[in-house]
């Protein structure tokens, strides 16, 4: 199987790569990426845009109540809908692909599948729903993997229309303000099918375009305040201090450190924010509040970093008189996606000459929360250098056109029913 | 001589302490603190108790461009006036003492000279002007000492009144709402006079009430931006990070690291500001903006710690693959007070039953410009733990006390003409 080997969606390309080039135009950022928060303006225009080139297509286009958009198409009356989508969110200052390849490679995919159904050659058993999921990064508001949280009753509604942005303004208005506060949809899923971008490097090494995604990692947060005492940069001698940003920093580091305890990349740890009080120049900090990101693919590793670093924070604390107190949150278990999810990805994949591979993903997608209610296919296509969340993200177009012809193999293998009896995947 | 030996100025408490303690309601925090920062409400409510406690002891009040306070007394027209005074602003839960002790020290120091003066025990040679310098703190409108140094011609009055705090609001405004943007004031001085707290230990170690002051340190700020790459803190491996905060982590540990090349207490280091970009609990950092505040009695050790802290940057930088970029500011030279200033002191102290000691301030004061351009004097009572800046800041009543009437004492002497002929203290 070569990369260049023909297979039934060979010719898939016409109208997508435009359509996606386009998209990045939303939101641009002068070094070619993009910054549409959830809820935002240029998160709005892109939506629009979106509706638009859905109903081109001739989908009927529908909003939920948390602002998650439904391009859909009945061909059989009242049948569950196959859904395919992502998410056309960012993070603040981040990629062009992370998504938003998703939802235009579905939104394709949907419409070259529309076709065989209209031509004959292809008999649905079910109906199909492109998806745009409301606020998948969390960037402005938090929890990310919002909207598709919301609709598999793992968040209740009222709980994500109250969250605010660190401005205050709650999710309800931000829908409100981008038209996209919409109506209670009842739609049964027979399946859900999403394709993103891997955002590691695990593809690129392996010289492969194709993963299935089979588990995802055991992945907590910890919430890190480090309290000491406020004192004068100016007159107090360093042994009288009680300095919280240097414990802070030194936790910082040990959270690096705890990584090594085990095989490279077995477990990966973050700080990604850090507020100091009362941050002023002259000012000893009295008060640093972090968060700790930990993840691996074993519970038990996430685990025992967890508690190697509580030992480590408590003997910074000791040495420094300070007080290191945490809390856990964010805690998402290991889930499984079907069997008979990577197998059809390696099926579909095969039928279009490519090879793929099993992966776990590493970070958060609005499959995992949708695959504990509906069984779901996650795929991924390559990121050059594993680079993601940033602006430097890249996917070459040969290798989003590669994921695309898959995900029309996917989804007019589950439009024609051949999922059926699939249960949907396992926490553990 | 024991600390309650009687002096000249032995009653002097009447009032003093009900007035001190009065004005620590003002901007109260919880924890006994004050939070009264340059041109808020609770700085102007302060102020506005302080002009009707000058008014009552008949002073007459004026406000300058800048909003420096002056409580008047003309006993010899057209002779210049002896200034006494510090400042009313407070840090971010700072403590009760830093400042206004000097302030209301100064007014009912002055009142009691008037008294003499009225009485016919003293024949001045100089008026009197109490005075309460705006914005010392800095710590809402950078610099700090900004109303001294406006007043002494070391900072422009149009810089000083654009300066916008966080929110954009600017000196002007702030003077304006509360109501002090006064008008030119042409006043000459003949010398100028402040007590203060230590703000340290060195005088609770020695068992001693009374410092004089008789240099500044030398002191700098170092602005650095550590700038590495955002990525996805789920999906990036960790060799595949370039992580600002890890590396600005390790330059706060190297800036404490590098005082143990020098003897204790002879250099100290803080990190006080650091801001973290883009701050999100899922990306890893790209950029960590922190000040580094250098301080020593020698410049050389200054210039030494801060070639040590690049070099340690460098490597940081180089071992991450980071960039670690520095900008020297808020370079503040020593600043020699007048030989005569100590002794004056020394005299004074030895008058009221006391035993003083010559100190360099760490920390900057009103003094410091003022020192340049006027003959200053410049006292320290004793801080209890030498704890400043925060709202566990203390000093005794009986160092209050004992500051008062050497502070009485001295100012007598100024106004007497004793302090003639002094230069102003000089810069190196």
């Amino acid at each position: 199987m070569s990369r260049d080997a023909k297979g039934p969606f060979a010719e898939v390309s016409t109208g997508f790569l435009e359509d996606f080039h386009h998209s990045a135009q939303f939101g641009a950022t002068a070094a070619q990426g993009v910054d549409r928060q959830a809820g935002t303006p240029e998160h709005g225009a892109v939506r629009d845009w979106f509706e638009g080139r859905a109903k081109d297509f001739g989908f009927t286009v529908r909003t939920d109540q948390i602002g998650n958009i439904f391009a859909l198409k009945e061909w059989v009356e009242g049948a569950p809908f196959v859904l395919v989508g992502s998410h056309l969110d960012s993070q603040p200052l981040g990629g062009r692909f992370d998504g938003t390849y998703g939802v235009i490679a579905a939104l394709h995919a949907a419409h070259i599948v529309d076709e065989q159904v209209n031509s004959g050659t292809l008999v649905p058993q079910f109906n199909i729903a492109v998806v745009d999921w409301f606020n998948e990064e969390g960037a402005r508001f938090a929890p990310s993997i919002m909207g598709s949280s919301v609709f598999t009753g793992r968040l209740p509604l009222e709980t994500a229309l109250k969250t605010t942005d660190p401005g205050g303004v709650t999710v309800a208005e931000a829908l409100e303000e981008t038209g996209r506060l919409g109506d209670k949809l009842d739609l049964v899923a027979s399946a859900h099918a999403e394709i993103h971008i891997e955002q590691g490097r695990r593809l690129e090494r392996a010289g492969l375009s194709i993963a299935a995604v089979d588990r995802s990692w055991y992945t907590q947060k910890l919430l890190v305040r480090v309290v000491g005492e406020q004192s004068h940069t100016g007159a107090t001698i360093m042994a009288d201090r009680r300095d919280a940003l240097l414990g802070a920093s030194q936790a910082v580091i040990a959270a690096e450190e705890v990584v090594r305890d085990f095989e490279p990349e077995r477990l990966i740890t973050s700080v990604g924010q850090f507020d100091v009080t009362p941050n002023s120049p002259i000012v000893v900090p009295s008060r640093v509040d972090l968060v700790v990101d930990l993840r691996a693919d074993q519970q038990e590793d996430v685990e025992a970093a967890r508690s190697k670093l509580l030992e480590k924070f408590q003997s910074i604390a000791t040495a420094r008189n300070l007080t290191i107190t945490t809390e856990d949150f964010d805690v998402r278990k290991i889930q499984e996606f079907p069997r008979e999810s990577v197998e059809l990805v390696e099926k579909a994949a095969r039928d279009e000459g490519h090879e793929s591979v099993a992966l776990a993903t590493m970070a958060g997608h609005d499959s995992v929360p949708l695959n504990l209610v509906v069984p779901s296919v996650m795929m991924f296509i390559p990121s050059v250098d594993g680079i993601s969340h940033c602006e430097r993200e890249f996917t070459t177009d040969e290798d989003m056109l590669t994921g695309l012809k898959v995900l029309c193999n996917v989804v007019s293998r589950l439009v024609a029913g051949e999922f059926q009896g699939v249960e949907p995947g396992d926490e553990r």
